[in-house]
């Protein structure tokens, strides 16, 4: 049996991109049929499409739904590596950025002018995405040209907008009523913002902490001598935002630690420096997530991000990460706010994956069941 | 553009499977080409088909020649991750795996009884390389179900045959003219055989270092304890093999060494147990050029692997390595004599490869060039 997929690159990770319908001609759930197609479990993945890595082993699986306003529904999947598991729980921002382009290229969607607007819904988090994809003249370039940080080829430019991500765990944007507070730990009083938007963030400005991004050695080196209080000021930012009763029994990833400083002076490409932390450690770049609640920081009088701005709010925040500067968006529109972040994505190669025919079978059912 | 691509799993390697006229129709240089398809350089190659380590980011391109015997040509790329750059110095055994299994899948050879001989030649080395492909009733089986260490998921089986391989670097099997000779090292004398064939190889009793492949700790801990005693062996064979002029001279990878002891009592699966080094390091399995040395050693009388054997000679040799047990058989046929070794092979996805159009065009003379 073989299955048809396309293989793609979203943002920094990989996907493996298949229709809905397509899996389901295998009468094997997803659960079973994805691990063997990626080759797991195997830390080589060497029997399959799997990368060997997180950013690597992950598939989409697009669906069109009949009317309705939305385009194309997808489902993301977190193939595991030593385990012939799949992860639903969560989406992927790199991989949503393959979206649209796919939308375009199927002929799901006609390009439409300059920008052509995709309206996409994720079914792992119920969150509506608005993709713009660049269509210069109506009509996908041949050679796609936009760059972004961590890629080093061109791609598509994609735009991702998240419709309302504002309190979607905590059921407020600012979760303490308050732009900024006060936060004791260490026997030092912190000035923190603590955000929900994508995510819950915990924002603290580099000053504070003694750090300088513009001495490179201070700002990376710095960061890491200091994650035993910062993971003190995430824990007790976790009880100030509702999500623990207490700071030990904060969970590890939530909420995540933003440190920001205002560009240096001889940027002029950023309005703000930012490190984030993820799940203890600086992260490389910045998380889709974490992007979107420190767009709508900057965007909040009051908050420690928009100190930086002058109280001013542009539309686009460019956030200078280690990885180099993402920009975001935002906007109301039709009784929405949008938040989003640019991406590239690219096609790398039309395929058809041969399955061996000893994967167990299982009905449908199952798959049904798993992407909703 | 878009170039036609097999993705096969060779042994233990990924492979990109290419036709000659498939990547000429390009006008690009495969020096050029082939490490743009790759997505390098990159660490990661997250914007190509590489797959960001040795054994996920080679390539082997097929030919059929005119006339003559051999079956079909072929290349092996081992295209670079940090750099964009080809190095065509020598081949894969994993990759050669793919090569029949390709002729038969695309017709270029048609199944011949249960099992299909395929001549194929290395561009890279002059080898003849004689394939056995399972094809039992005259056909490929629909769901192949051989295995191999290393390797957690059946393919089709597929015997390596090298033609007349002994003596390839110093002219002779045996290149100080006997089976077993005297090293002394250390102030110790070792009894060691030194075999040329595939490549170099010294090979060494367990039990002369005190090891026991039955005692697990011993077997595996015990060798890189005596790393350094192993080294000055192995140098002062490079010289008795005349392969350096002093042991100080020695190249780091030529002579390999193999540690060889008999099979445990309760082992019946095995004729042999065998420790690589590879590097200055233990080896996790065995490679295929180590193989062929050690199959040609058990075949001779007199060499410390031919007394395991009570001096028997056998068609096959079952070699124990950490990974598990790898058989190897030899023969004589038509004046020459074949040295090979059973792998398994399939085919993961058949591809288009999307190629962006922004890659450096030069001169289709350097193709020619490069593959030969």
């Amino acid at each position: 049996m073989k299955i048809e997929a396309e293989w793609m690159r979203g943002g920094t990770s990989k996907c493996w991109v298949f229709e809905t319908a397509h899996l389901e001609q295998t009468q094997t759930s997803p659960d079973v049929l994805l691990p063997r197609l990626f080759g797991s479990p195997d830390h080589r993945q060497i029997d399959g499409v799997g990368g060997a890595t997180s950013t690597t082993s992950k598939a989409m699986i697009l669906n069109r739904p009949f009317g309705g306003e939305v385009d194309v529904e997808f489902t993301f999947a977190q193939v595991g590596i030593e385990e012939a598991a799949v992860d639903w729980g969560s989406n992927c921002g790199n991989c949503s950025a393959v979206v649209g382009l796919y939308a375009i290229e199927k002929g799901w969607v006609a390009p439409d002018g300059d920008v052509t607007r995709i309206v996409t819904r994720n079914t792992n988090t119920g969150q509506i995405i608005i993709q713009r994809v660049a269509t210069p003249s109506g009509a996908l370039p041949i050679m796609p040209q936009a760059h972004m940080p961590g890629v080093p080829f061109p791609g598509h430019q994609v735009g991702l907008g998240f419709q309302d991500p504002a309190g979607k765990t905590t059921g407020r944007l600012l979760p303490t009523g308050s732009a900024s507070d006060t936060i004791t730990a260490g026997g030092t009083r912190w000035t923190v913002s603590m955000v929900d938007a994508g995510a819950p963030v915990v924002i603290l400005r580099a000053e504070e902490l003694g750090l300088d991004p513009e001495r490179h050695e201070s700002w990376f080196g710095g960061v890491e001598l200091q994650l035993e209080i910062l993971d003190r000021i995430r824990r007790e930012a976790a009880v100030r935002m509702g999500l623990a009763a207490t700071a030990g029994e904060a969970a590890r990833a939530v909420p995540k630690v933003a440190i920001v400083a205002p560009p240096a002076r001889s940027d002029r490409d950023s309005d703000v420096n930012v490190m984030m932390l993820s799940m203890g450690k600086p992260h490389p770049a910045l998380a889709i997530t974490g992007s979107i609640a420190l767009t709508l920081a900057a965007r909040t009088p009051g908050t420690v991000l928009n100190d930086f701005m002058g109280g001013n709010i542009h539309p686009t925040l460019r956030l200078r990460t280690p990885a180099g500067v993402i920009e975001t968006w935002s906007e109301e529109r039709d009784g929405s706010q949008f938040v989003g972040v640019d991406r590239t994505a690219r096609t790398i190669a039309s395929t058809t994956i041969h399955l061996p025919e000893d994967v167990d079978s299982t009905v449908g059912a199952s798959f049904a069941g798993a992407t909703n």
